[in-house]
């Protein structure tokens, strides 16, 4: 087969855009679909003032995919400080302006991908407003990314109201892909939003690619407090009616420093149980995936490694289980 | 000689845009030399905000040599409203951005520059933060660019503070080129501030070019309330100790509806007195300037054409008077 393998990679902004930066200087053909429920700070204010969908997560997609060090790409994440401007990142108000002059937002980010000179493309999961909503296992139900984020103990499953429909390339992206990758993100609030568009969940389930989750290294408070790879995975089989073929976990030493500091916040490793994910049906790869330094994230590179081998297992058709 | 035939056209926002306008298309290596004095609107708060200078008119003059109709073109005029964007254009929001990323103005300039596809270079006369000063006729004195404009009565005179030096690569394009044109715009708040810096002055005084003063049509009030063509060019003589070789006049009807409108405002027609002007050491052009329609203004297509055979008389050295 002469074409470059084909990745469509699910998520949010933070833990996408990680993945993005790792994969882009390797030979692939990357599609990043991202959510757009995001309420909070630039975003939030644009969607509230302008009425566009919220472009901060899509902008750092975007510049994750750009030239190392561009200036257009540096301008992007340049946030203003003064005035009215405060908090708006450049690249924010660039989307925002070219959806509000064209009334597409499609169309903008195709000429923001252009601009950046990026590798691959970026999409929008859908192309509707909607609000992302939230039971906690306490059964209290919160409207909205950054109220639920911000809100205590973990979340039992979320939704998006209205229900939207998908945005076709999206689905295009991922019955194109050899390997579809939810993950890495924040679990409820950017890798289960793309399952509550169930267009997507079918493209998924039909997709002839290797489905794999990419598990967070750390819990997050307000998500996922408490929660092991099986709690991860099971949200995710769930909601995706059964369609993950691989987890991909972390496993390998955390700085103890960095880690007595999240423990502080209230987060702690994800520990993974091989022998009960393989029970879910999954196959576990398990590798160092954290990124050396005070922050536990994943390293750009050894995320790249591992997606990398993921994705030369699955050029083949994928057996029936 | 091979090369193209080189403009200098200093001016401000709107005159000097419908100028480039025109010229664009032909084959000319074209200069604008913007004034950085504007304090209102948008400009005025980036300016005050983030301590940017004011973008509006490098904004007008870079979009004016834009290829037409191209989407970064029509963005870059795209003015938000909603929230706290209202009323900022999306070009002056990236040149205030890549100012504020860079501190360098210049290079800001340059990169929109790249990005719209430019045909021809646009330039701040300075670099400086300055205010401009105007004395009215009356002798009161008055600050700032909106304040002079929505004042009442003509202006006798304006000054800088503080009197800036001169952006090198404006000295250079003055110095290299074969017409130097002056205006038109606002004589008080567009042609006259790049008078008030003394080497500027020195450059046009010294250009081996020939140097045209491209006069309004109509009279404009709180700046020439009054004013004939005599009375433009002699502020101008006196502004650039006599550095003025052609004066470039309006002749031809005027739509009597617009010209009826422009008087309700306190407008008339700028009379042009040809002896009286040739008294004053310049060769008198009259040509019909003026775009149909019911705004009475200079048509860029006019504008050009009368450009165009100046600066083909004006490839051969200006004789000495």
């Amino acid at each position: 087969m002469n074409r470059r393998p084909h990745i469509a990679a699910l998520g949010g902004g933070t833990g996408l855009s990680s993945l993005l930066r790792g994969l882009k200087r390797r030979s692939l053909d990357i599609t990043a679909i991202v959510t757009v429920a995001d309420d909070g700070g630039s975003s939030g204010r644009l969607r509230r003032e302008l009425g566009v969908l919220p472009p901060g997560d899509i902008r750092n997609c975007l510049v994750a995919l750009a030239e190392d060090e561009s200036l257009m790409g540096r301008l992007f994440q340049h946030r203003f400080e003064g005035g009215d401007l405060t908090g708006h990142s450049f690249g924010n108000l660039f989307l925002a302006a070219l959806t509000d002059l064209t009334g597409n937002f499609d169309l903008a980010i195709q000429e923001c991908s252009r601009v950046l000179k990026i590798r691959g493309s970026v999409l929008p999961s859908t192309l509707a407003q909607i609000s992302l909503w939230a039971e906690r296992a306490d059964g209290s139900r919160i409207c909205g990314e950054s109220a639920i984020t911000s809100g205590d103990g973990p979340c039992r499953r979320v939704w998006l109201e209205p229900e939207p429909v998908a945005h076709p390339p999206s689905l295009e992206a991922i019955a194109d892909a050899d390997l579809v990758l939810l993950g890495p993100g924040s679990l409820f609030t950017s890798v289960l939003p793309h399952l509550a568009v169930p267009e997507l969940v079918d493209a998924i389930a039909g997709a002839r690619g290797v489905r794999a989750y990419v598990c967070n290294v750390m819990t997050q408070p307000g998500e996922t407090d408490g929660f092991d790879a099986v709690a991860h995975l099971e949200r995710v089989m769930e909601a995706s009616r059964g369609a993950v073929d691989k987890i991909v976990v972390h496993e390998g030493p955390l700085d103890p420093v960095a880690a007595a500091a999240y423990a502080a916040q209230g987060q702690e490793p994800v520990v993974a149980d091989h022998a009960r994910l393989q029970a879910l049906g999954v196959t576990v790869i398990a590798r160092d995936l954290a990124e050396e330094g005070r922050m536990v994230r994943h390293s750009p590179e050894a995320l790249a490694r591992v997606l990398t081998e993921l994705v030369a297992d699955s050029v083949a058709p994928r057996p029936v289980r």
